[in-house]
């Protein structure tokens, strides 16, 4: 491809012709000589069955710890059961968007009982957790709006700032923080008009290293500038708290002022929500394009969704359970000789640092019949490629046993611990 | 709120803090102003049961127009046990991302036969239509390249775009060419330099009105500038072409480069699929951002999705019985005064002009047991307003008398033919 001059100017010599696909070419062959570097691919392994904790891949048996299936729900007896009728009542599918003819008096009874759960005026249903981000950051952020955003925030929410960005041509000023720094998102903050809109957003619990965020600190330096919170629990509601209500809990108080979370999580099916006051969320309904424009949840994953919030207010034995696992599983993995850092949920990074090396021992993992995910660069800052493991409800002490067996003699041998 | 000044410039006099929040108090009041003006609310109406085409809504039976069910096969028997029996095999969710540990077999299985089915050599399945379309346009287009969307083109479409807009840091040349307008797009193309990437974007079916895009013209344009051709077949596929399989088969030639459908209209589920050269497909599967941040599809919208393709392939009778339906519809329609514009496919729109009055031809229509919906400004151009109907194979023909009789008595009633 010729070299481009892209931005109006008409190459005087007769210019070979651009091709979109040329960069999947150059990519293909990048591809190709790391997948042979490598000698095996990590990613996208297809799982043939699912037992509960146990997934077949390639016909054999894998104990799986690298699920965000945090309370086991997906497999729940009563969650399935509830997914089951809902097929069986409405279909498969709403065919068309909550704005026209895909809402169900389904969404509105689940969007009432997650506004309740997690004690706010209102909540509104996304068709992914993916879309609530989406949807709802890029509907809050107007024309020369500021928003400050962890560095270690999941992807998505990154994704919503860049859909303003690029609806609002460029007008949002998008400022990255330190990470868990209230220090500099201050300094941030500080640096944007007092009369701008500000929004801060923040994951409760960091998807890759699982540590929490120092929300009371974020919300009094987040306040003292007139900036609005917006929580991403993804990884917290199920998980942190005393009966499971995730960072709110956590901290002992409401401490933002709008509240989301994923059910591809501890809700064990697909979809998300947006909590808040009345008219805000109003706002993001009518604003949010991924709202208007989307095919809504279809039945089986409202039902499932439902089911299991009903049981994970009923019966927080589910994360209690979950929380002693994980403080287990972090004490055993530090008295080895593993540095997980920060980790204090049910997400336990097992920090290597080189990328290769990674590779190699979620590898020897996998061999010895353990399927956990491999994090290298550009998903964590280079020299600190990492296995993510997290944790279940429904894994078993003996499970446990065995992971903790596993992971240290591949860990001795690779020279890691 | 004071006048924002948000560029860098710290207003010298105290400023009032600004809200971000002012944005959705200011948007409440205009809301209930419409609201108490329109008497009422035409939107997200909640649905209390489904029976094939009658919707439950207040307690009333409906007869539904305004679903994209097109095969009616989100509640086809075959359809609904093949999700029943995937949540009892494989629980209520995927747990993670296509990338982690959210692949099944049936991904795979499902990509393979949509390849097939569309004559391509590789698929890729998103957990929505909406984030098939916002991964595939926005991993395509790079720093530098233009895009040529057709101004009728779904908001999914946009969105892809501003995403790719906003990440590029405004470097996407974005050009918004007159509806199926092969000259128009000729005149933008011929603005672009040449060595530049091209990727232009159509909907085979336009959304709203219903019309065929002359891609014949479109792909001969294209061709002749060096530009890709992405397809969105969302509302064509089950629906145009002489055994249902798309805009290709309605032409009978493949004429693009790219394939994208969703799952959500006659496939009776949820999600959607790109298809294309298995190098392109292979860079959308490692740079699609949506894939890549986002749970996969659950195994209920996998089941479903696959049982429908089967008895879409198998059974082109539903797909000819929507035709014969719409073509008489349209007819019809025609036959007693309707406006309905260029409408050649399943989606047939009554042309009404005035904003409030479409709101109460939709209404009269609600009170007379008939759900279409309502679309006004911004959704088409001031004085485009329209009442979007669409219909279904599973339709009788008794119902379609009915509709044809309820909509030509209202439309005399309020004035319209």
């Amino acid at each position: 491809m010729a070299s481009s001059d892209a931005d109006g100017h008409t190459p005087t010599a007769t210019p070979a012709q651009g091709d979109l696909f040329q960069k999947c070419r150059a990519y293909q062959e990048w591809f190709d000589s790391q997948l042979e570097l490598l000698g095996f691919y990590p990613f996208f392994a297809a799982i043939q069955e699912v037992r509960g904790t146990t997934a077949v891949i390639d016909g054999r048996d894998l104990l799986m710890i690298g699920s965000n299936n945090y309370l086991g729900l997906s497999w729940d007896p009563r969650v399935k059961e509830a997914a089951i009728a809902a097929v069986k009542r409405y279909g498969t599918s709403c065919s068309g968007s909550r704005y026209l003819n895909g809402t169900l008096t389904l969404h509105e009874e689940l969007e009432a009982d997650l506004a309740d759960f997690v004690g706010r005026p209102a909540a509104l249903c996304f068709t992914t957790g993916y879309q609530t981000n989406l949807g709802a950051i890029s509907a809050l952020l107007g024309k020369h709006d500021h928003v400050f955003s962890d560095r270690f925030n999941h992807a998505s929410v990154m994704d919503g700032i860049f859909h303003a960005s690029g609806r609002r041509l460029g007008t949002i000023k998008v400022h990255r923080y330190a990470h868990n720094s209230a220090e500099d998102l201050d300094r941030s903050l500080r640096s944007a008009p007092a009369d701008a809109g500000k929004l801060v957003v923040t994951d409760g619990v960091f998807s890759m290293e699982g540590d929490i965020v120092r929300l009371d600190e974020v919300a009094e330096v987040a306040r003292r500038h007139g900036a609005r919170i917006y929580l991403d629990e993804a990884h917290a509601i199920g998980v942190i708290g005393a009966t499971g209500r995730g960072t709110e809990e956590h901290f002992g108080r409401p401490l933002s002022d709008l509240i989301m979370c994923t059910f591809s999580k501890s809700f064990g099916s697909l979809g998300g929500f947006v909590a808040g006051d009345r008219e805000v969320v109003n706002y993001i309904k009518h604003e949010g394009r991924p709202l208007i424009f989307s095919a809504s949840m279809p039945p089986a994953n409202l039902a499932a969704a439902a089911a299991a919030l009903k049981i994970m207010r009923e019966e927080p034995e589910h994360a209690q359970r979950l929380q002693r696992i994980s403080a287990r599983m972090i004490r055993e993995y530090k008295a080895v000789g593993f540095d997980v850092d920060l980790a204090e949920t049910a997400i336990v990074p097992l920090i290597i640092g080189d990328d290769h090396l990674t590779f190699r021992f979620w590898r020897a993992l996998f061999e010895a019949g353990i399927y956990a995910n491999p994090v290298v660069t550009p998903g964590v800052p280079p020299g600190r490629a990492l296995i993510r493991t997290s944790y279940m409800a429904i894994h078993t002490d003996e499970e446990l046993d065995r992971v903790l067996e596993i992971t240290a003699a591949v860990g001795r041998r690779l020279g890691i611990i």
